[in-house]
């Protein structure tokens, strides 16, 4: 079973500090890297050689296109009908044609709000129910996981302070156990984002359990906020 | 009737390009200026007085937070334990004491992605459904309106090229007519948003028509990528 990388096409300011680091990294390990529309140039610029290429790539120059045409081993062109949104495209054919074990996907936050609600609200989408946990979305200062019902484990990620309890939808039953604030037997009709929650002082994980509904753990930490200028 | 201003403690690198310039004229003309924990402080540091300030400043140091509590003329403690979230008490404050007519809010984007999700889904609370059609966010390079059930017209705002049909709860009967791509009695029982819809070339508006939900429209423009350096 493969690992697989995804970079979409948000602002690089919001990317991990790090993540050209990691991409080169995955590269050697022989991850699949994947490039979402403008995320497949910017994997290129990165000198970093794209196995799969998917989007509409209408915001790409015709020199671009086929530059990546030229380089990347596998492209797959969303229809600009858009029965599938690119996201969704990119999701199908890494877990169906590439049965990737995990994916981690970067260039999903930040710019176009609509583009970033599409990027983390795409797997409510009941055909995206057996893959969802199997997604991390990263950026500089979050990680996204996502649940389904039943009885999960969340274990402490090092490097972030905060975490965030968010029913993506309805929910029943949400309960959180062993963490700074619990909850218990909570129903929600709709979104509810339980926010700056952190783990206990003396343990690594904590627990959560639902019934119905999809909910998000949204790690995260402070950055400097004076490293931005007005 | 007053129209206020509110500033959250999201990053300065996703407030609108003209924030300071704007939120002067407002403090002139006499619109309301509202400070939400660190948003307080960042909008003193501008040289603009704070009318509301609403928190529970957990953030702030005692210099900072006695600094504020001399200049704000009204400041509203949220409880740690928390009922509401400080954009709740905000919101509440502000069109129950203060009446206001219209409310704009800035700094609610960016950074973590807990909060910008509790700042933008605050709204789904039945409790705020008289006031959302009210509310604007806006950032550098977006800006979410509001709407209840029933028929809309949406007016063209000149600086943004798209824009998003997001419904944000499960919702009924969803058409958009006139615009570059149209919907037609759309149902979903989760979140969908609708993204890059533009409007016609001959039209400055188009309509919109859903029976049951809510529903964002967000503005949004594409900004030059490569101001952002990795």
């Amino acid at each position: 079973m493969m690992k697989a990388y995804a970079l979409l096409g948000g602002p690089k300011d919001q990317w991990p500090s790090d993540l050209k680091k990691q991409l080169h990294a995955a590269k050697n390990t022989g991850d699949l890297i994947i490039g979402v529309d403008r995320g497949a140039i910017l994997l290129q610029e990165m000198g970093i050689d794209v196995d799969l290429a998917v989007g509409d790539f209408d915001s790409l120059s015709a020199k671009e296109l086929s530059e990546l045409e030229a380089k990347a081993r596998d492209i797959r062109y969303s229809n600009p009908i858009k029965d599938d949104t690119d996201s969704e495209l990119m999701l199908k054919v890494a877990f169906s044609d590439y049965q990737v074990s995990e994916l981690i996907i970067c260039g999903a936050t930040g710019g176009r709000i609509d583009h970033f609600l599409v990027n983390i609200f795409t797997f409510l989408n009941p055909e995206f129910l057996s893959i969802l946990e199997r997604v991390r979305i990263i950026d500089r200062q979050n990680k996204i996981i996502y649940l389904n019902p039943g009885k999960h484990i969340v274990e402490k990620v090092s490097e972030y302070r905060y975490f965030a309890v968010a029913a993506l939808s309805s929910v029943k039953g949400l309960s959180i156990k062993d963490a700074r604030y619990d909850l218990k037997d909570f129903d929600s009709e709709y979104i509810k984002v339980f926010s700056s929650n952190e783990f206990k002082e003396d343990r690594d994980n904590f627990s959560i359990e639902f019934n119905d509904g999809i909910v998000a753990i949204i790690f995260s930490k402070d950055v400097d906020r004076y490293q931005n200028i007005y």
